[in-house]
C-alpha cells in the first residue's frame, strides 16, 4: 500500500528535533503560528519551481530540495532580511520515497544551515510543482529595495571566490546540447546550476551600504532593468569587468555575455552603492565569504550601455528571461 | 505576441489603487515588507490546488479565484486568526487572458471582502497550479488549536443558514457521473463546491470559546480524527444532527452519511467547547451571519462512534480523503 500523504508529511518533514525552534506551533495545525521579534518588518517572499522551466529532470532530488530553498532565500537576500522560517507545498506525480529522501535532505540541510524552521505546508498529487514561501526579518527602513540607485553610484555583482556569473547558463546550454565540456568543467557549471548559494549573509552586511539591490535570477540584463525602471536610472557596464568562471573564461567571447549578461539562475546579488561606500562593500563580502566586483555605474540618462575595455558601446541584444516569452 | 511574465503580472495582478494597504512594500519587490501589530502572534498557513484534484476543468475562472484564496483564509479561520495579506504563486499553460481576468476578479472579490491583500508572488508556465499563503493575526495564546479538546466537550459544525456539509462532494459525485440531481439542485451544489465561504468572523467569534477547532477540508471523519489524535480524547457524533442541505436531504441515507461525515472541500470550522459555553457559540455564530450545529460530543475513549437516533453504534467504513490514497 502506498504511503498515505499524512504518513509522508509525518515521515519525511517532521523533525523530532527541530534544529531550530523559532516557531511557537509548527506542523500539524491548521496554521503555523510564530512570534515577530518586537519593531521588526516582516519580509515575505514566494518562488514556484516546475521541471523543465526551473530544474531538469535530471537533477538529483538533494540538489533540488537545496535550490527550491535556496532560490528564495536569495530573494531575502536581496532585501537584507535575515531569514526566520518558510513554508512548502508539493505537488508530486507519486510517492517516491527515495525523491523525497533526498529532497527533504537538501533541503533541510540548507534550512539548518541558516537556522530556520519547516513550519507547514501541503503535499498532493500533481505535475511536479515546488512551491516555497520564505520568511525574514528586518529592521523598519533597513530593506534593501530596488527603487533607491542613484546617479554616481558603483553597480556592483557578487559572485563565489574564485568563481563568476553565467555558469548555470553555461551548464543550461551543454544540457540542450549546444555546448560540448569535459567532465570536470561541466560539473563545475552544472553544480552553479543545481546548487547556488543564497548571499544572506551578503545581504545583511549591506544593509545601510547598498543603496539598492536584486538577485540575479533572470539575467543580469533583465533584473538590472528592474532595478533601473524602478529607480528612475540608467546604467552602464563594462563587459570586461564581468566576473567569469575559469571554465566560462574559456569559452568564446559571445557566449560568455550570452552567458553573463542574460544566463539566468545565478542568484548572485547584483548592488549600487554610492562611491563612498566601497570600503564598507569589500568588507560585508569579506566578512560574508563571498567575493564582489564592480562592473558599472549607475547614471541619469535612461537605459543600460554595455561598454568594452576602451570604453565604446557594444550593439548588443540581450533580453532578460521571461518565462513564458523567453 | 504573447504578454511575457512581467506584463501579465502587473495587468492582472497589480492593482491602481489598493482596496486595502497593509504592505509597507507590495509587488515589484524581491520580498514583500509587512509591519506587524506590536503584541500579536503570525498564523501562515499555504495551500496547493491541482487541476482534477481540488478543482475540475469546469470549474469557471472566477469562481476557482474564489475558492484558491477561501481554502486558505478557511486555515485562519480554524485558528481564530484574522487575515492579513496574502502571495499567489501560479503556473499557467498557457496565457490565457480570459481565465486570469476571471481568476483575478473572484480572487480579489474575496479579498476585499476580507480587507487583505496581494502583497506578492510568482508566475511561471506549467501544469496550472495555485499555491497561496496566507498570513493572519492573532493575540498570544488565542489561537484556536487541534490539541485543546477535552472530554465533556460538545462538539460543533458551522453550516450555511438553511444548508449543511456534503453538499460539495456531492457536486462531485454529479460530476463523476455517479449521481443525476435537477438542474438547480445541482447549481445549488455545485456552488456550496466551487464557491465556498471561508468562515473567518466565527472564528475570531469563537477565540475564548471553542477548546478546540479545524476547517472541514478533507471530510468531517478524517479532520475529526487529527483533533482526537491531538488532543488524546475520542468522540461520539449523533449523525441524525448532521446538518444536511434540503437538496442532500433528499439523497437516499447512505448517499447522505458518505457526504457528510467523508465528503471534504466543505470549509466549515468544526469546533469543540464546552457546555458553559453554549451560548457564547450561538451568539458568535448569530454575529457572523452563519449556522451552527452541536452534532456531538468529546470522550475521554479513543475513537469515534458514530450514533444513530436510538444511541445506537453504526458500523460504518468511512475514511478521511487522502491526497494520494484516496
Amino acid at each position: 500500500m502506498a504511503l498515505g500523504e499524512f504518513d509522508l508529511i509525518r515521515k519525511y518533514f517532521t523533525r523530532p528535533t527541530q534544529a531550530a525552534r523559532t516557531a511557537v506551533l509548527g506542523i500539524g495545525d491548521d496554521c503555523a503560528l510564530l512570534q515577530p521579534t518586537p519593531g521588526l518588518q516582516w519580509a515575505v517572499s514566494c518562488d514556484m519551481l516546475v521541471e523543465g522551466r526551473h530544474f531538469l529532470a535530471t537533477v538529483p532530488p538533494e540538489r533540488l530540495g537545496h535550490k527550491a530553498l535556496a532560490v528564495n532565500l536569495s530573494d531575502l537576500a536581496a532585501c537584507g532580511a535575515k531569514p526566520v522560517a518558510f513554508t512548502l507545498a508539493l505537488a508530486l506525480p507519486r510517492v517516491d520515497e527515495a525523491f523525497l529522501a533526498g529532497f527533504a535532505r537538501g533541503m533541510f540541510a540548507l534550512a539548518d544551515a541558516q537556522h530556520i524552521e519547516l513550519v507547514g505546508g501541503d503535499t498532493t498529487a500533481g505535475p511536479l510543482n515546488l512551491c516555497i514561501t520564505v520568511f525574514g526579518e528586518v529592521p523598519p527602513g533597513q530593506a534593501l529595495r530596488r527603487d533607491g540607485a542613484r546617479a554616481g553610484d558603483a553597480l556592483w555583482v557578487s559572485h563565489a571566490i574564485g568563481g563568476g556569473i553565467g555558469d548555470a547558463r553555461l551548464a543550461l546550454e551543454v544540457f540542450r546540447g549546444q555546448v560540448g565540456l569535459g567532465a570536470d568543467d561541466f560539473e563545475a557549471v552544472r553544480r552553479a546550476m543545481e546548487w547556488p548559494q543564497p548571499r544572506v549573509a551578503l545581504g545583511l552586511g549591506l544593509r545601510g551600504l547598498a543603496s539598492a539591490a536584486i538577485d540575479l535570477s533572470d539575467g543580469l540584463v533583465g533584473d538590472l532593468g528592474h532595478v533601473l525602471r524602478r529607480s528612475g536610472v540608467g546604467a552602464s557596464i563594462q563587459v570586461d569587468t564581468l566576473p567569469l568562471s575559469p571554465v566560462l573564461a574559456r569559452q568564446s567571447r559571445a557566449l560568455q555575455l550570452e552567458c553573463a549578461l542574460a544566463g539566468g539562475d545565478d542568484y548572485e546579488l547584483l548592488f549600487s552603492a554610492p562611491p563612498s561606500a566601497e570600503a564598507g562593500v569589500l568588507a560585508a563580502a569579506a566578512a560574508a565569504g563571498v567575493a564582489v566586483r564592480r562592473i558599472g555605474r549607475i547614471e541619469a540618462a535612461a537605459g543600460l550601455r554595455l561598454l568594452d575595455a576602451a570604453g565604446a558601446e557594444l550593439a548588443l541584444a540581450v533580453q532578460g528571461f521571461d518565462h513564458f516569452s523567453g
